[in-house]
Order: C-alpha cells, then sequence, then structure tokens
C-alpha cells in the first residue's frame, strides 16, 4: 500500500541515466530560483521608508538614494557570481567555492550561514504568505500554523516530484507577478513622465528620533533582503540544461534587471507619490489602487503578490538539498542527504527542510517576522565568503583576464563584506546576536559528525587487515513443537550444513516435555537439546548456551535459526506470540551472534 | 534501559515453581474479592430508595421488603456458589461452568457478559471513585478523566506485581470500610432497640408516578447491582491457599454475612430515620451524621467510602485475567492471554484491561454512570447460565447427595434467571438494549479467532508429513565495499559453507566499480556478482537474481547473509543509512528467501 502512495504522491522512478534530461530551461531556472529575489520587491521598499519615517515623513526622502544603492549592491553581486557559474558549472554556492579556495573553517562558516538562512526562508515567506490570506479571511487566523504547515507540506511533494516539476508548477505565479509589476512601473513611470502623477495628500509623520547615519544604515540593510534569492543560482547550476555555467549566468543577469526594474520602479514610484506606510494596507496595495483604481488588476495583484510571497519558499527548495548534499559528500553532514530519490532530487534534504521550517513555525506559533534579521546574516555571511574564495581563486589560476576578474571580485567581497557588518550591527539587538550562537554550534555538529565518518573509516580500512581467516560457526536451530513447521525448519538446517542442533526451550517447567519423547521418531541426525526455563524467558538460558558454546567449545560465532510462520492479515497476526521477533530484537545485540531467520507460509 | 524500570515497577520475576505459594489466604481472598460487593453498600439502598420516591416519600417503605428480597437473592446465589467453587477447584466461574455443562455457545455468551461487566465495573467504580473526589475539590473536576486513567494505571501496575501484592496494598481500606459500616449499623440498631433513634422531620418528596408494580421491580433491579462480586471469586478458586474449593467457598459465607448485615442493616436503619435523597449528599452520609454528628468517625467513613468505591475495581483486576486465560486456553481469544507474566499473573489480561477501561472512561469524557444498567445485565446472565450448568453437572455425576445439590442449584438459576428478565425488561430503554447486540458480535470475534487457531493447528499438523526431504540452499553474502566488514563477512559464510556468492549492487551507474578490481586481490574462491540498479534501488535487482537462481539453477531456498556494522550511540546510527534494515524489512516477505543478520562491531 504504501509503495502505490508513493508513486501517486511522487510519480514513477527515474532511470540514474535520465539525470542529464531533467534540466532546467532559463525561464523555468527564472520559475525556481528568482522566486525569493522577486517576492522581497513586493516589500523592500515600503521595509526602506518604515525604518526611515522614524525620523519623520520627510526623512522618507532618503528612500531613492538608498533604493539606488541596493540596486547598485545588486549589481556588483550579479556581475561577482556570474563569473562564479561559470568557473564552478558543478555548482558553486559560497559553500564550494570557499571549501576549494579558503579552507574548512570558512567553508562551514559558509555551509552554517546558508542553512540557516534556507531554513528560515521557508518558515518566514509562508508566515508572510499566510498572513496575506488571513488579513482576508481572519477566521482563518487560527488555523495560521496549521495552513503554513499544509503548505510547506505541498511545496515538499511538488519538489519531490522532482525540479522540473516544481519549475512548471510554480512557473504560471511567478510570471504573472513578473508580468503585473512591470506594468505598474511602466504605467506609473509613464504617467508621472508626462506629469499625470500627483502625491497624494497623506498625514504627514511626526519624527520620534533624529535622522542619523545609524538610522539611514539600517534603512539600507533592511533593503539589503532583497539579495537573498541570487546564492540559490549558484548553488543550483548542475540543475541548468548545457552548457549550464553560462545558462546560470544568463539566468543571474536576467535576475538582475528584472529586480533592479521592479524595485528601483517601485522605490521611484513610491517616493513621486508620497505614499506613506499604514497599519491597514500594504503600499504596493496603496500604490496599484492608485494608478488602476480597485479594479481587475489591482485584484489581480494582490492576489499575485500573496502566492509570490509563500513561492518564494520554494527558492529554498532548490537551494537547500544541494548544499547539504554538497555538504553530505564531504561527510559534515548524515550521508543520507546525499542519496538521490526516486525522481532524481536529493530527497532527504527536502524531506528536512519541510519538517525543520515547519516545526520553527509551529515553535513561533506562525508569527516569525523576528527572525527576518537572521536570514539577512546569514545570506551576507555567504557572500562576503564566496566572493572572498573567488578572488583566491583567480590568484591561483592566473589565465588570461584574471587580474580582471579578481578586481570584479574583490570589490564584491569587500562591499558585500561591508553590508554584513552593517547589518550585523544595525540588526544586532533585533535578533543577530542569536547568529553568534547558533554558527559556532551548527560547526560544532558538522564536525563532529565529519568525525565519526573519519573514526568509521579508518576502522573499515583494509590498510591493516590480514588475510581472511577461517573461522567456527555452530548452527542452531530453535523448535517450539514437533509441527510442519519443525520439519521446514530441519530441512533448510540440512541443506545449509552437515552439523547443528536443535533447541527448544521448556517454559511450562515440566522435565521431560513431549517434544523430547517425538524427536527421535522423525530425525536421527540433528540432536535435540532442552533447555529449562524457570522463570519463563525464553533470552537467558538461550544466551547461557550460545555463551557456553563459544567458550567451552571454541565457536567464533553461533548462527542461531529463528523459523517463523507468516500470517495472510494483520488481525491474525495479533493473536500470535512473536516469539521470533522479541528474539532477533533481543539476540541482536549479542556479539558473535549471527540471526536466520526463516519464514515459512503455512 | 527498558528491563530495569520493569524491575523497579513490576519487581523481580518469580519462578514457575512458585506458583503454589504465590496464593491469598482467606483473609487476603476477601480483601482482593469482596471489594466489588461490599462497596456496593455505599450506595446499594439509595438506589432503591431513589427508584421508589418517584411515587412519593409513602413508598419510600417498600424499601424494607426489597431490601429483604435482595438479601434472599444474595443468600441463594451464594449456597449455590459455594457448591459450584467445591466442585471447580480449578476455578468455576460462569464460563468453564456453562463450558463443561452446556456447550461451546451458552459459554460463549457467559464469556461475553462477564468481559463486558469486568471491564464495565472498572470505568464505573473508577469514575464514582473519581466523582467523590472532585464533589470535594471542584477544581479537579476537569481533570476527571486524567486522575481516572492514572488510579487504573496504578492498579494495574499493583496488579501486575502479584496477586498478593494486590491484596496487601487494598486490603487496608476495605478491612477499614468493613469495620466502619459495622460500627455505624451496630450502633444505629442498639440506639433503634433502645428507642434512641428518631425519625428526622424531612420535606416529604409528591409523587411524580403511581406505584405500580414495574416500578417495585425496577427498584429491586437497581439493588440486585449487590451481587456483583460473588462471580470473581468463582473465578478465582486457583487464587487461594489450599484446599481451595473449601477456602474460596468460607470467602464466599463470610462474603455473604458481612454483605447482608451491611446492606440490610442500613437499609432498615434509612428507612427508621426516614432520611430521603438529596442533591447534595448521599444517604449514607445523612446517616453517619445523624448517628455520631459530623466528627472524626463520620469523616473516616466518607474518606474510606470513597477509597472502597475506587478499589471495587481491583475486583475486576483479579477476574477479568483469569476469565481471558481461561477462554485464551480454549482458543477464543489470543494465546497471549493465557501467558503467565513475571510475577505470576495473567499480565497481558491486566494490561488489555487497565487499557480498555481507560479508554472507555476517556470516551464517555469521565461520566459513565449510563453503563451501570449494563454491567448488572452481565453479572445475571453469568450467574443463570453457571447454575443452570451446575444442575446439568450434577444430573451427570449422580454422587451421594446429587439431588440435594441440583435443587439448589435448580432454584439459584430460577431466580438469577427471573431477576436477569427483570432487569432487562426495567431497564431496556436505560442501556440493556446495548447488550442484545454487543455480545452477538463479541461472540463473532471469539469464534473467528478460534476459526484461526484451528485452521493453524490443521496447516501444521504432522499427521500428513512426509520424512524430511534433502534440500538445496544457496548462499549469497551482500558486500557494500571493499572493506573489512567484508572481509568479516566473507569469513563467516566460509564458516558456513563451502560455495556462496558474494553480491554487489551498483547504484552509481558506474560499468567498471572500484570493488570488481579490488575483490580479486583478497578473495580467490567466492566469485563477486555486480548487480546494476538503473533506478538506484537495491531491491528489484537482488529480487530479481534471486529468482533467477530459484528458477534456472533449482535452488529451493536462498540465505541472503547481510552484514551490518554497530555503532556506540544513536546519533551515529542517525549518520548511517540502514540499507541492512531496509533489506530485511522488505525481503522478509519474498517466498524462499532465508535473511541472515550478520552484526559486527568496528
Amino acid at each position: 500500500m504504501l509503495p502505490s502512495l508513493r508513486r501517486i504522491l511522487i510519480g514513477e522512478p527515474l532511470a540514474t541515466h535520465r539525470l542529464s534530461l531533467e534540466r532546467l530551461s532559463i525561464l523555468g531556472g527564472l520559475a525556481v530560483f528568482a522566486a525569493d529575489a522577486l517576492s522581497s520587491t513586493a516589500y523592500g521598499t515600503e521595509e526602506i521608508i518604515r525604518a526611515l519615517v522614524v525620523a519623520g515623513s520627510a526623512a522618507a526622502a532618503w528612500v531613492v538614494p538608498i533604493g539606488a544603492a541596493v540596486v547598485a549592491l545588486l549589481i556588483v553581486v550579479v556581475i561577482s557570481y556570474r563569473q562564479t557559474v561559470v568557473e564552478y558549472p558543478s555548482g558553486g554556492g559560497a559553500y564550494v567555492v570557499a571549501r576549494d579556495n579558503l579552507g574548512v573553517g570558512p567553508s562551514l562558516v559558509a555551509g552554517a550561514a546558508l542553512q540557516t538562512s534556507y531554513i528560515l526562508t521557508v518558515s518566514v515567506s509562508v508566515a508572510a504568505g499566510v498572513a496575506a490570506i488571513t488579513s482576508a479571511w481572519p477566521a482563518l487566523h487560527e488555523h495560521r500554523v496549521a495552513i503554513g504547515a499544509g503548505w510547506i507540506l505541498f511545496m515538499g511533494l511538488v519538489n519531490l516530484r522532482g525540479v522540473r516539476e516544481s519549475a512548471a508548477v510554480f512557473g504560471v505565479p511567478v510570471y504573472a507577478f513578473i508580468t503585473l509589476m512591470l506594468a505598474l512601473v511602466a504605467v506609473g513611470v509613464g504617467r508621472f513622465a508626462f506629469g499625470a502623477l500627483q502625491p497624494i495628500e497623506a498625514q504627514p509623520v511626526e519624527a520620534a528620533a533624529p535622522l542619523t547615519m545609524f538610522l539611514i544604515l539600517r534603512a539600507f540593510s533592511s533593503g539589503g533582503a532583497t539579495l537573498t534569492g541570487v546564492e540559490a543560482v549558484a548553488n543550483g547550476v548542475p540543475a541548468f540544461t548545457h552548457p549550464s555555467g553560462p545558462n546560470a549566468a544568463r539566468v543571474l543577469g536576467i535576475l538582475a534587471i528584472l529586480l533592479g526594474t521592479m524595485f528601483f520602479g517601485t522605490t521611484l514610484l513610491l517616493h513621486a507619490t508620497e505614499i506613506m506606510p499604514s497599519e491597514q494596507e500594504t503600499m504596493l496595495s496603496q500604490l496599484a489602487a492608485l494608478l488602476f483604481g480597485r479594479g481587475w488588476f489591482y485584484y489581480a495583484l494582490q492576489v499575485a503578490t500573496a502566492v509570490i510571497l509563500v513561492i518564494a519558499a520554494n527558492t529554498s527548495f532548490a537551494g537547500y538539498p544541494r548544499l547539504t548534499a554538497f555538504m553530505a559528500g564531504d561527510g559534515f553532514m548524515p550521508r543520507q542527504f546525499a542519496n538521490l530519490g526516486d525522481r532524481l532530487v536529493y530527497s532527504n534534504g527536502i524531506v528536512f527542510l519541510a519538517v525543520a521550517a515547519s516545526l520553527l513555525l509551529a515553535f513561533f506559533g506562525g508569527l516569525v517576522h523576528a527572525l527576518i534579521p537572521l536570514y539577512a546574516i546569514g545570506v551576507f555571511t555567504a557572500f562576503t565568503l564566496s566572493q572572498a574564495g573567488m578572488v583566491v581563486h583567480w590568484l591561483g589560476k592566473r589565465n588570461a583576464g584574471w587580474r580582471r576578474s579578481a578586481v570584479i571580485n574583490a570589490i564584491g567581497a569587500v562591499i558585500t563584506g561591508m553590508v554584513l557588518l552593517i547589518v550585523a550591527v544595525t540588526k544586532f539587538t533585533e535578533g543577530a546576536w542569536i547568529v553568534v550562537v547558533l554558527i559556532p554550534l551548527m560547526i560544532g555538529v558538522f564536525r563532529a559528525i565529519r568525525r565519526h565518518y573519519d573514526y568509521v573509516a579508518e576502522r573499515l580500512s583494509l590498510s591493516q587487515a590480514g588475510e581472511v581467516r577461517p573461522r567456527r560457526n555452530l548452527n542452531l536451530l530453535l523448535v517450539g513443537g514437533m509441527h510442519r513447521g519443525t520439519l521446514e525448519g530441519l530441512e533448510y538446517l540440512k541443506a545449509l550444513t552437515d552439523e547443528g542442533r536443535a533447541i527448544h526451550l521448556e517454559i511450562g517447567g515440566e522435565p521431560e516435555p513431549r517434544i523430547k519423547r517425538m524427536w527421535t521418531d522423525w530425525e536421527k541426525d540433528i540432536p535435540l537439546i532442552v533447555l529449562s526455563s524457570p522463570y519463563r524467558s525464553m533470552i537467558e538460558p538461550l544466551i547461557d548456551y550460545i555463551e557456553s558454546a563459544k567458550q567451552d567449545e571454541n565457536y567464533d560465532t553461533v548462527t542461531v535459526i529463528i523459523p517463523e510462520f507468516v500470517v495472510d492479515t494483520w488481525w491474525e497476526a495479533l493473536l500470535h506470540n512473536h516469539s521470533a521477533l522479541w528474539l532477533q530484537v533481543i539476540l541482536r545485540n549479542i556479539p558473535g551472534v549471527a540471526l536466520l531467520n526463516m519464514r515459512y507460509k503455512l
């Protein structure tokens, strides 16, 4: 039953050689990897303005230079990463680049930072999407954790079906959102150019604090979250069709153009219309209502925004399993994360991500806004390490044009490093301090895992192994009574070996049980040994016998043959003692005992 | 860890030969088996009066003849059962007596009726005791299910420790209750005899219905529940010290005298004082306050009453496991119910009873008063069948005095049969109809279980079995890679057999895996077979190979040797794939495959 449920949910398994066919086109790649970055245009500008208006309405004018700085940062990061993806066609996320160029320590920092940020992205973006839904239907508010977890489960399942299915399912809303946002920006900028866009008369906001440099940097940090989607593309290079490096670079380029246009467009329009943050309505909603009225376009954009906020999590489902597969391949994560599942995706990573994000959501009761600073830090740590690694890479490679490439990556590293510092300082009390605790802990776990694998490998190594030596083994057949199953066991024992013994455990306390008298009628060669069990336990007398066989008769191993008969239904199974199962569970921990489970049909 | 927790909770196992020492004296037997019957004196008279006052205060005078009828019924049943326990020293409950004399059908009716009534007794009496506690501390009302389940768990544990421990733990409150009740009756009757007991001036109750014969019979039915404890003694005869039959008969005699005195004494006193039922206070509490004032005696009796109500359930813990052990011995219940546990009690019956009663309590939210009619019907069904069976028994035996014995049991059968009819008719709409549905269903289950065991026995029978025939077996050693564990596997394989094959599953898609090249350096005799797995599943290629070995090479069985290495801690276990476990789970359902699990330490 379970296998067929699995087929229905996930689909038929795909053959390993189809791996090269399960690739993403540029359009599909954009749908999978761009969702996270693009979704941030729905709230990025608003976050900046909200941070600024603490210093009064007039301070909101700073949104234009800050927005320009964010776009500039985006351009620097994308140019820098385009170089990385071409150099690392098998996947050039921060973990791999840092490992190859900076060493194990920095690579683990990048890995830990990215893992937290991927998991947080899922929780945070799903919570944001669910909040959009529960604003429309407040009755659903109390079910927000269940709705969020249900959505995460659904995304997990779609991703388990394979990367192409995920692109097909989530591509439509992504492109709908892009189209609507570009239309909004085009119409708005057009009307502004022809002088047909007037500022609204908003209530001026009183200044609660002076406009300091710290405030401006903090506003910039809030806008920096817009860049979070870029790293996922670099991790996912092998998911693209051939040539995967250049295709990934193209996706990064298109992403930068779209993101820059949408983000800076809305920033300009919000500045021109002087729209102010409100408790009841997002600023994007106010802008759309002003430009188009509350008609079909307005509602289409609202729906598309809610959907893209949730789908943003899909980028993590593409990035996280690849990252953990790399780390598992290096022995820093459990080996299972490197297994390709039925549909040629890293199923264990997908399942782990879904479970971890759902637990986080449940733990915080669906209110995860406070976690946002954490993931910005994770992403900028990864950016900085990745680009610093690329600088080292070019210094080592020294091919044609290496100087230019090194300079580009160095600029990227310095700028993202500075942003990391800004985010860390301005958001420290808002939760960024947690990262300082969490990342060393995670690195400790990674190293412990690696130590275990190293230990296992060393113990299993053949370097000090001797010859294959002969061994002495004793076969014991357990018999419960004199019946047909016992004869099957005897036939089997005799096929296995010429010698062997049958063992009967007498728990009723009879000195001369019936089986003892019947045995010789059926079997001459194999002796029957009756062990009496004064405490009705089957285990102790058997273990004593095994130990004495090993000690006194010099056997190296004892094989215990446990015949078990098979019934057809679960309720029939309830009617039997399952001694075979219990014996296996307990005997498996006795050293030098091998268990042979022989099942027979009635 | 689990075994030591078990030792702490339940105690050290007892040897089978100690069974004859784990017996109850007369005092202990009374403590275990009398609790249920004696506890009913706390509410029996009140139930009768409550049923009568529907026809007004004057109708309450009928309580004296009805009380006398209940005591007469008790005397008849006890005399009748004293004969049964002497004749059936290995346990003479209604199930056994009906089986031996009336046949399988009636015995299953008795078994089903008794099982329902034992389970219901636990739920109902624990609920009554918990209600007494939550009346005193209303804040606990919302935790009533948890308190009840906790108490059931505690009683289950005490009974798992053995029957003597249960008598020791629960004996004190039982004897305290007996002493206090006898004191109450003695003082009350003494004062009445000397004219020092005056009726209180209670508000007269208006008649809501005429005093009909139906009403009187219904009141009598309510009082009949007092007899429920008698059957448990008959079931438990082997639990008494030698001579167990006469000792059980003595316990029944003492029980009848105590029960008669306490029950009829309170009936007379409640009649003489003209105490009326109240919503706030039980009639027994009113009587004690009138006779002794609200001093230490009054409170001691209240506490003892609350405790005995809960302990009444202990009688079921003594009776139910013995009944199910009898039925399991006959193949009508799962065989596990006949297993003697560590402490020489039928542990599975105790556990099942505790779980079933707790679930019933939880299902009805701790309010199980409505279930009371159900268990009266179960008990009187058992009484009637048991005594009818005894009549048949005497007719067959025809020993000295058989006529007298047969007449006594016949009178018992007729009277309890009439009471059964009265209870069934007067309580039909109050829930007795459920029994009509439930008992046939249970009998269907009993018969289905028996059919399964008969089928298994027939299939396992040696009557048509031939000689032990020779068989061909192929040994396959699964190897994952070339490491020390593989050498251990080879050593083991060679100890087991001279021939055999090693199997490697290649899931990476490599045509010439590394192990293939290394194999011949280490092993010359055993060939290595590489199976490639295009869908990365370990199962399908292995099953195909096994099937072809059986079909094309004529092997009867294939033994798959699965080496598995053992790690020290649970977290290390998380870091490995557990292929060995998965292979075992799936291969165990393939016919003709034996699984050999060989574990090695690093």
